[in-house]
């Protein structure tokens, strides 16, 4: 079954669905809405239920208005084997509703194992995309690129992470480069090898720059014209659209900015907490949904 | 409730079972013995239930013999929700024999997402120590380190990789020292925090290193003088017990070497197969380990 290439779904679907907004799904028990929390039992298996029924409840929200979601399963193992089981239901749910999913999982391992962990998110989970780390080298990821080859599927390699301990290694100078831009050069070999690059133009590899970083983010614009960019830490995490505008080519295509907090958690902390709080937390992430549309929209560049 | 730091509960552990001896679990239900197949279903719940139950007989045959198992979450993953379930249940059998469980989880992320991972397998899963990637910092790492400090915890974090692939990234060169070689000045300088160091002199921060890349073992081993080694390799992916010595100090003390499918799967290839076949599985498995403990016991340095 092929769903065609993934970058060219991912331009696709943002064209369609109002720009290029992911919303990030970082779910912990203790800040959903009282109502969702007191519905289910506080041991693991209530709190993943509750987390799903909120989950659902704002993927009915911004499936209208959004092409991509992103979970991160972190939140879900912190719940155990329910928390993993509501990881599944999540990905379906979404895609249910017709998002993309890339799921951020930064896996990165060798031979065999990679190939487990390719099974586990794109042919059981049913994940669109997956974020992976670098580290291992392109052994680790030719498991998940041989999906993406057959079965319309996309990773997300990590370049520069949006937190301020990629310094620590990310930043380190390779003789004229930092490592980073090293994992950069890596990227742009393996993106365009045979298979991965759609219609579009774009290749089913992209890559991870945070929105913490513009520079970088520019930088890597510029190294890496054919390849995707996923760019977190948009809002709670500091960054602006203005940070973001780099992260696109000249027509406003060939990135997802995400945010999780400010939208899915916009009920609890700001201007659209106050004006809706918790009563009515869906017209505050829905209002918060549309505001990062509006903010990217009004810096972008408009497509030919 | 503390344990004492896990540095020194691991260098306990491996004078007192045989020595410095890991079992990697990477179980794929199209490798268990037939018996074990035909006695559950073939979905994904009847696959992790065979899994769990090839797991547990083999635990009960290792357990008397080495100090360790490193069960690979890839693998378990790949089995969806039962799969997961799975993982939790194999953790919990290993411990309950006595064993220390490290997680070969090779997660990395920022802040409080790396917060969900340590929760996740420290505090829900139960696992002594994890694996974890370098490449998002130390801020990635610190979540796990509060745990090695409170709750005598270990990490090991990648440093230089088994795999051929592992070249791409860690083998740049960086000024005068590659990429590796960066990562294990960093881990110098992390290991030796606050709280981490045991009373043998050991931290509980650890590093992976490869037996297919015995020089850089040697090297590391230099670096690192007061960082246990988990060196993967041994075995099907070609390391010998030569290639594993330089890993440990002048007393023979400060690595554990793994070895899985030379292990686990003993009785499906080699001299062990043929000897005892998939009917005396239990006797290859019990046999491999004894061989891997007498070379090592051949080549490394009496304890004073």
């Amino acid at each position: 079954m092929s769903r065609g290439n993934f970058a060219d779904r991912m331009l696709a679907a943002s064209a369609a669905r109002g720009g290029p907004v992911c919303v990030g799904l970082d779910p912990r028990w203790e800040d959903l809405p009282e109502r969702f929390r007191s519905a289910r039992g506080e041991d693991l298996a209530g709190r993943a239920a509750a987390v799903l029924d909120f989950t659902r409840a704002v993927l009915d929200v911004v499936a209208p208005l959004v092409p991509v979601v992103k979970p991160n399963i972190a939140f879900y193992e912190a719940m155990g084997a329910p928390g993993y089981a509501c990881w599944l239901e999540t990905v379906a749910a979404a895609r249910e509703r017709g998002l993309l999913v890339v799921g951020d999982v930064k896996r990165g391992d060798l031979g065999n194992t990679a190939e487990s962990y390719a099974r586990a998110h794109f042919d059981v989970a049913g994940c669109d995309a997956v974020t992976l780390s670098p580290y291992l080298g392109l052994d680790s990821l030719e498991p998940f690129l041989s999906r993406c080859r057959k079965d319309g599927r996309g990773v997300f390699v990590l370049v520069k992470t949006s937190n301020p301990g990629s310094a620590d290694l990310q930043d380190l100078e390779v003789g004229n480069l930092r490592v980073f831009e090293e994992v950069a050069v890596l990227v742009r070999a393996w993106a365009g090898g045979e298979g991965l690059v759609g219609e579009s133009g774009w290749s089913s590899m992209g890559a991870v720059t945070g929105a913490t970083h513009p520079a970088e983010v520019a930088l890597l614009r510029r190294m890496l014209p054919a390849v995707p960019f996923l760019v977190p830490g948009y809002g709670a995490q500091g960054g602006t659209a203005a940070d973001c505008v780099s992260a696109f080519d000249g027509e406003g295509r060939g990135a997802v900015v995400n945010s999780s907090r400010g939208i899915v958690l916009a009920w609890r902390k700001g201007p659209l907490a106050e004006k809706h709080g918790e009563a009515r937390w869906e017209r505050a992430v829905e209002e918060a949904t549309l505001e990062m549309r509006a903010a990217l929209a009004a810096v972008l560049p408009r497509g030919k």
